[in-house]
């Protein structure tokens, strides 16, 4: 399988950190009047803790400077829409030969139905029809939390490899506003909206960017808890008031434990254990691309790696976008593959909420072209 | 890749047609009184026709006599991990020895975070560490509407049979009745809950149930809206309390153009390109399980087959489970595995929103190894 070309497609409007401590006090200070309005006393300092940020806090503490947000009606297939067709239009080809969507997503634009795969094909008028038979497109939505990408990346070539698709587009977008809640600065400060599509195409194995050695992927639900929306989902599928009222239905994350799990975790054994599968050594490694959690966390990260022999670039979409989950490393890819020459082996690297983490190692085994809406990196 | 055991869960929760239309009727002397309590004008017949229906009416235009209901806290997770003990009990085995978990549903636990992938390695107990490295499990919660599970079986197969795995559990899984808009007959008669677990293993390619060229899909996003949730999704994720208080929220169907198109679809050129692609014709097929959507609708599928040519048996669950979706065609796998001798040609078909179809056609080549909660067929 050889990635034949990446699009990376962000919506205009640009939230500042400044601008999104601005929201937040914003939320404060409407509670803080209807707290007021019904006699209930005061938020404690504990509470207000809560929507209290700066700019400055969120460079030092996350290393994000800014995020784009989509509007409602902007679901994720739009912003999948918008990079696909920036892709194909880039390539020069029609988007009608694919035989494969992969959506790789958290935030599907419908619950339940339909599935972004269909939505896609609608969008960009892919023919159901060949003559008076239907023609093959196999699809699927995938999630596995910030992890998804990058286990979809491995469907995919398991799909190529065995020869049951040829084409595949590989979506990886999120729309994360919409599982923002304004009364908790953790995931508020950190989400961002964005959508990406990577052409998957079927190559002689010569010229094979992976192998199947060369995917790695964990589980570990006893830390569920630590990235959880404690409503909404099928486990409690109808939010009291109260509890919408409290983003109850939203996404939530414990992020000291992140930090003490995933840093270790992902810095030590998760990684020498993919490589050694891969039959790589971390000097072998010449350039990484994480999940873009958090700058800071993959910092701390990336220097577990260096202390383990690890000499290679890291490559990210250096805090401008925010952390768009299932967008974050094909993001990261596109604003920086000009410094992907023939040659270059890849590190990309997936994890978080489940916990769950996702590896994958390639070679650049032709030039990766590339487009964006918001320049390169 | 061999089918190597199958297990179906359905929770005790029995809901007859009769309890379903008495709760439909509730639902609407609510709504009466309220529109009442505020001088609103009385339900016209059209709207009050939504919430009409009897026993009578389900079993002879839909063919169903019951469903299973689970109660709040017991999401998807919880079904599917009651159904993979059970398989992995009536195996003798134990599943710390799978590397992969694909779970194939349309109603997570948990919106966003964390992945049921996850939450079924936590609840099964599969370790996470040899000795002091991680241990290998890919996981992905995949969704496709009412074909994730064939879909998601041709994920498993392309992993198993590129190498990238060796034994994934399979699980099918919908709380459904998370989804139901008691304002709408349409799908409060037909969903219903269950969970299931189908264990997936690797062996030579002369004992493989299946081959890369047998499973064929199809995505057509230009009716996805005639089974949709309105709200609550990616592209519209705050609905307003009106539209909460009408179920925008829910799962609707166009009952009408569901017939239309699908039936003729999947009763014909779906079918015969599939056929073709795996180089079958109808009469190599000995038995047929499709998506349990509707049995009145699915006998229309199956009487179109049967002018082209198939004379093999249609196994279901019998109309007692309701629509389970993700859970649908292994749960009838289950309920009908001593009907599956060795040699048994069989095609597994989903359908259903997006549009989306999927079909795998294969040969029981070992016996198939099953347990349910409720009996057999």
């Amino acid at each position: 399988m050889r990635l034949e070309g990446v699009s990376a497609w962000a919506p205009d409007l640009t939230w500042s950190n400044a601008r999104v401590a601005a929201r937040l006090r914003l939320e404060r200070m409407r509670l803080d009047s209807r707290r007021r309005a019904v006699g209930a006393p005061a938020l404690s300092p504990e509470e207000a803790k809560l929507f209290q940020t700066s700019d400055r806090w969120v460079r030092r503490f996350i290393g994000f400077s800014e995020r784009r947000f989509s509007c409602d009606g902007q679901g994720t297939s739009e912003l999948a829409a918008q990079a696909a067709r920036q892709l194909f239009d880039g390539l020069g080809q029609s988007a009608s030969d694919i035989d494969g969507i992969i959506v790789a997503s958290v935030t599907p634009t419908h619950l339940y139905s339909p599935p972004d795969a269909s939505l896609l094909q609608h969008a960009l008028g892919i023919p159901v029809w060949r003559g008076d038979a239907p023609r093959e497109l196999k699809g699927a939505d995938v999630s596995l939390a910030c992890s998804s990408w990058v286990a979809a990346l491995g469907l995919c070539y398991a799909q190529i490899r065995s020869g049951m698709a040829r084409r595949i587009l590989l979506i990886g977008a999120d729309r994360m506003s919409a599982t923002i809640n304004w009364r908790d600065r953790g995931f508020a400060t950190v989400l961002g909206d964005a959508g990406t599509a990577t052409l998957c195409s079927s190559v002689d194995v010569a010229d094979d960017w992976f192998e199947p050695q060369r995917f790695w992927s964990w589980l570990d639900g006893s830390h569920a808890d630590i990235i959880l929306t404690p409503a909404g989902g099928s486990k409690h599928p109808t939010p009291t008031r109260e509890e919408v009222e409290s983003g109850g239905h939203l996404l939530a994350m414990d992020g000291a434990a992140v930090r003490k799990v995933l840093v270790p975790f992902i810095g030590g054994p998760a990684m020498t254990t993919a490589l050694a599968k891969a039959g790589l050594a971390f000097a072998d490694l010449d350039v990484a691309i994480l999940h873009e959690a958090n700058l800071v966390l993959n910092e701390s990260i990336v220097r577990e790696w260096r202390e383990l022999g690890f000499k290679g670039r890291v490559l990210s979409a250096g805090g401008r976008f925010g952390n768009t989950t299932s967008a974050s490393v094909p993001l990261a890819l596109a604003l920086n593959a000009d410094q992907l020459p023939v040659g270059t082996r890849l590190g990309l690297i997936g994890f978080g909420g489940g916990l769950s983490a996702s590896f994958a190692f390639g070679t650049v085994r032709q030039a990766l072209p590339a487009w964006t809406n918001v320049g390169a990196s």
